[in-house]
């Protein structure tokens, strides 16, 4: 948990967030820039940096993060009609915030 | 395993493909169209279809693929200077082998 991360902050309620799907491991919630028609942020609760970061111990959470996309894809209406899972890894991928997160990114066909 | 699947044949060793890694449950080799200076696939043994068809039995080889990540990418130098990790799902996502992968992508920096 780092003090200044602003997904630290929206998990634990400081900062306002669209969520769309909690748990005791992670959290969904809509990006307040989106780059497609829908696209929301996969985050898991505990702070880890990046894909870089990512250990053994990390095994349980990501799986579970990976195998939920298809039930928040369900619940925004665009599980059939295809999406994107996109992770940046670091500045020079396009990382913003360091906490890792998952891009789910789709609904194009319905504009 | 499915009979037609192109990349089951490449696991199989009947199509070719210039890897980078291979183990008991995953495979990494160049994509034949990268979209990126370096563009890798990650893509495991067993024959998952999607994204979509993920359960919690295959939990234990996405996070394993997840965590690998970071070593694919040091061993193609683009660890630190950064790549995404792009797993597109359905059609409408952009998936065009019915055969999950993770695509690795990045090197920009390079050019």
């Amino acid at each position: 948990m780092t003090i200044d991360c602003i997904f630290c902050r929206i998990i634990k309620g400081e900062s306002p967030a669209n969520f769309v799907y909690k748990d005791e491991d992670m959290v969904v919630f809509h990006n307040i820039k989106p780059s497609a028609p829908i696209h929301v942020l996969m985050v898991p609760i505990e702070h880890i940096e990046s894909v870089n970061s990512l250990e053994e111990s990390h095994g349980k959470v990501i799986s579970k993060m990976m195998i939920k996309a298809k039930e928040v894809a369900q619940s925004l209406g665009i599980r059939d009609s295809g999406y994107k899972l996109i992770l940046n890894v670091e500045k020079g991928g396009g990382q913003v915030i360091f906490h890792l997160h998952i891009h789910l990114i789709g609904g194009w066909e319905k504009r």
